[in-house]
Formats: C-alpha cells, structure tokens, sequence
C-alpha cells in the first residue's frame, strides 16, 4: 500500500496511544529492526519523542553513529514477527531478511523504513545529553507518512512477559485537549 | 473495592501499553487531578517513569513544590470524567469534589491517591534537570497498589481531539522479553 505524506501536526495522535513501535537504525549499510515501546511525546510542533535505548542494544551505537532512526507502528497482523525482533539481536542478524520486513527508502533520513507498517516517523537526534544517565534520546520527527486506508489501527502494546493488548474499539468524548 | 499491594518490579506493565492516567498532586492542603499521557518507563526496578508537564499547568507547581505525585490508571468507566478533569485547571476547581473522585490517602507520599481507578502509583521526582528544557520530570515509584478483581483493564488511550482507543482483547506471544 502507498504510503501519504501525514501533517507533523498529527504525530502526537499515533504515538500518544502507547503502541508497541519497530524502530530502525542504520549505519555504514549495516541495518538494523528494534521492538520497542518506552517512548513519550515531548512536543507537539515539531514532534519530539523521547525515547529509551538501553546501551547494550545494538541498535544504540547505530543510532549514536549515525544520528538518524525510524519510528514504524505496526498493527496485530505483524505481533508475531514484531516480537520475534524483541526476542534476538541485531549484531548477528539482518531482521529485515530473517523477519521478512521490506526496507523502504525514507524521504530524510539515511535508514529505512519497515514497508509492513501503516505508520512511519522519520527522526533526528536532537539531545543526547540524557542518554549517558538514562539512556534517553530526543528525536525530532522530520517527515511522516500513513497508509490512509487504516483509520482505527489494531496496534500492540505491550503489558509484560509475553502478554500485548490489542487496539479496541475507538469513542469520542468532548475534549477540549488537542 | 481494596486494593492490594503491588510489586514495583511489575508496574512497567502497567504503565507500557500507553493508558491515559490521572496525575494527582498535593501541597499545602491543596490537590490536583491532571489527565496525561505523555509519559514512559525509563527504568526496570527501582521503576522509573518518565512524565512531561509543562509549566502552565496548575499541578507543574505543586509537584515542583511537594516533589510527589500519584499516577492513579482509570478505565473506560471513569472516561467521562477523565476527560473533564482534562478540560478544565485545577487553579480555580477543586476537581475531587467537581467531578466525584475520592481522595483516598496513600501509603508513602502525602498526595491523594484517585480511589475510583483500578491501579495507582506513589512517586517521588528523583530528577528536574530536564524540566526547564522539556517539563520532564523523572519520578521513581515508591508504592503500588491494584485492584485484584481486574485482570484485562479497559484502559483509554489518547488518539486526540476528543478521540480515545479502548484497550481490546489481550494476546499471548512468545516474548523473551521482560
């Protein structure tokens, strides 16, 4: 499916939720897929997420190398594959080709995205004062896109040990909040 | 119903799937419910949560002054209500009595906790360096407590302008990971 270009303006909607996310990391041609789901909005315009990355991941010296990753949201028909990434390491396997997920080129940045997901987030690093102490990075999502044929997307978000909830039903309330 | 004491050592369950929570916070007498989702687990054990708060919001100063807060997880049930708390400061409402939520006095901390949700969280801000730059705000949770009668929460998760996810079913994979 083509992916649409989304407003940076709507980010905050699609991550807020709390979804389980692929983040892709590149460097010198090596890529690399981590399962992930600690990770927060911090602005609205421009989107920043802060996002934690433990040092033994192997994901977290191709993000520091190369300063640029990829947020892709995946829905419950890639569970089982999203979590076969969270199960092993990137410093021996290529989870693109072992997992079977399509690398597609990004628009800004050097590191592609999973072409399986209906949401993708391009990203800068833009502070890594805290990754020291906490592992923490600050991204400044640069460009998004959407599949706009999924409107109320089954995301996973994860609840410990092997156990994910699985996006319901959606309703509407009066919120006076963005 | 009563609550029962909960493991710190599991609250990133808890928190990992990306609820909409409820803020409480406490000084001088005075007390404040802020509705939120722009928060994440930073650490394991001691649990660390990660939360953003910016300085025009009535609880950015009482937490800033009473260094505690209370992250109290509502269900579907309690959305009306959540959603109100949202829409309106706590400068100039009592939002307990506005909206029927029951301070109920925590264990460790000297902040009410939301009597009426199903989880709640006792915290203390262990770190500010980052909240001028960001209104991020690092607290370490010190107590938890559950309602044993809930197993599969029907948490609500923040899509944006009015719009909520309802927690769905919950799916069993083989995940190595915590």
């Amino acid at each position: 499916m083509a992916k649409r270009s989304y407003p940076l303006s709507k980010v905050y909607g699609l991550l807020e939720p709390g979804p389980v996310v692929l983040l892709t990391t590149a460097d010198c041609g090596s890529a690399n897929i981590m399962t992930l789901s600690w990770l927060t909005m911090m602005e609205f315009e421009p989107p920043l997420v802060g996002c934690i990355i433990g040092e033994r991941n192997h994901s977290f010296g191709l993000l520091m190398a190369s300063r640029e990753c990829a947020i892709n949201i995946p829905t419950v028909e890639l569970a089982e594959r999203v979590v076969a990434c969270g199960n092993c390491t990137g410093a021996n396997t290529d989870k693109f080709a072992k997992f079977g997920f399509t690398p597609k080129p990004a628009a800004q940045i050097a590191v592609p995205l999973v072409a399986e997901c209906f949401a993708q987030l391009e990203c800068r690093v833009t502070d890594t004062g805290m990754v020291e102490r906490y592992g923490l990075f600050v991204l400044e999502v640069v460009k998004a896109w959407i599949d706009p044929a999924v409107n109320n997307p089954r995301t996973i978000h994860h609840r410990g040990r092997g156990a994910f909830m699985v996006a319901g039903e959606t309703i509407k309330l009066k919120s006076k909040m963005k």
